[in-house]
């Protein structure tokens, strides 16, 4: 528990994950509180709310940390605003529209000393930490990631996900990319893929990827955006030595078909990304690992397009 | 000079850019000498010829530096190869058919102690360490790629550039690419793109990319393969003091409209890649710089997709 009077965040963006994650992890951490927030829509809040970042940086001198909770597309000039003004800056995935924005911001972190937390939130998910460990003394021979849901469901009216890089189901996918790159012992690539866009849309609503890897490892990776019911969030890597399954997201862990662990009732992945980005301002560190974003852009460089039908909200 | 023997080099794939460039650059340079080749159809030489890059690897173990000449989408597997048999390796341009796989590739090369080097060879074109040095004292403002081309005559019944992975227009653009973020002072990012694909291809016969930059710096390019006639590769940077102009694919500056060097008659661009390859294996360093890869793989990520009439060679 830190003793220290708690860091000030500056909320940029008071969106859906914001309310719903942000600012609760945020209000449950002993190290965080909400000092501002930035937003042309926010109405009702007891902190002070601000119409534009630039109004923020110099109307809250004493907030040093800012989170990111815009969509990609408009994230890099703000995140570059806020460095300029040495801020540390924590980022929602995906970090970027681009792979090398990413690399420019991390740049300019460094040169102006400040702390850069490219968050990936489904790594703090709860049994991603236990089958990362029992797969680092184990040799993957193939895995299997299925995610599956309903884009009505879970992004209601939400333009910017449809735009040319706002990256359509992978949005979602990435959450599954993020744990793949967190929990294999060995680096995989994507060497095929195919994309289906709708085509009233600019970002493709399912995608198969296969990964390959080293001494014949394969990763099929199966996105879809059109599954109503149940939702599936599944990863299952099959080894020298047996099979584990993560499921939920990444929530309950299976082991030769026994579940090991399940969730808690009130575990969040953001109080881990919070618990995090504390020990990163603690010891002055950035955290900006781009592997999930380099295999989705891999994806759309090397994957064949298909078309399927329009589809509407 | 060195006086030490030639390195003998194992040269796989001899499609059209190992028979123009390579085997004449390799000819000439005193550190070099064509030991074997790998190649299906290769007749005639005067060196022995393998199948297999695999049966090369084992029935020539003095044979240290393997360059591969293929295309991208089957360079992976055979670079893990050369590596896994501690061999140095030389990869054309682009490097991979990811992202990622390069980044993995360069890990190998670290493990086994090899030199590994992704080419660029526009990099060495006449003019573009004169325009570097020239733009290192200025601040760019703004920049405009032209690289208009012929498929046609450059690419005469090249599969491979059309399929999944293949690049498209980007298999030249990325030689622009490759000279813009050599030459340019600060780095830039894709922010917006148009790919322009053939309804019958699965790659883009045509792209417009605005790349954005620190302070306002925009970067257009404009690639595109139905260029009959003249071809056009320049690349023009107007800078705080004066324009740049480099123009000939990079062999000749003009600044401020006056022209200060050109091409001399028998230099070429990878007789510039095997004495930098010689100065590699001398140091024992590798050379892996991806920026280019990425923003290609970032065009493609963010890019708007349009569709044009089918393409026939």
């Amino acid at each position: 528990m830190t003793q220290k009077p708690p860091h000030k965040v500056a909320l940029v963006g008071l969106g859906k994950i914001a309310k719903d994650q942000h600012v609760p992890s945020i209000t449950k951490s002993a190290a965080f509180e909400v000092g501002a927030i930035v937003s042309r829509s926010a109405t009702g809040q007891d902190v002070p709310v601000y119409e534009t970042l630039d109004a923020m940086l110099t109307g809250e001198p004493d907030i040093k940390v800012v989170s990111l909770c815009v969509p990609p597309q408009v994230r890099f000039d703000m995140a570059r605003q806020a460095l300029s003004h040495k801020r540390d800056v924590l980022l929602e995935k995906p970090p970027g529209a681009s792979v090398a924005e990413v690399h420019a911001l991390e740049r300019l972190a460094r040169e102006n000393g400040c702390v850069l937390y490219a968050t990936w939130h489904s790594r703090h998910a709860m049994g991603v930490a236990g089958a990362k460990a029992w797969l680092a003394s184990r040799k993957p021979v193939s895995a299997r990631i299925t995610w599956r849901e309903d884009v009505r469901h879970w992004h209601p009216g939400q333009a910017w996900i449809w735009e040319a890089g706002g990256l359509g189901v992978f949005d979602p996918g990435i959450n599954a990319l993020s744990i793949m790159t967190e929990i294999l012992p060995a680096p995989v690539h994507v060497s095929s893929a195919d994309l289906t866009f709708p085509e009233n849309r600019d970002t493709p609503i399912a995608a198969a990827i296969r990964f390959s890897g080293a001494d014949g490892l394969t990763v099929d990776a199966d996105f879809d955006w059109r599954q109503t019911g149940t939702q599936t969030w599944e990863i299952e890597v099959v080894t020298d030595q047996g099979t584990i399954l993560l499921s939920g997201g990444g929530a309950t862990v299976t082991i030769e078909g026994k579940e090991v662990s399940s969730d808690e009732a009130l575990a969040s992945e953001y109080d881990g990304i919070y618990a995090h980005f504390a020990d990163l301002l603690a010891s002055r560190t950035s955290d900006v690992d781009l592997t999930p974003l380099v295999h989705v852009a891999d994806a759309f460089m090397l994957g064949k397009r298909l078309q399927t039908e329009a589809f509407f909200d």
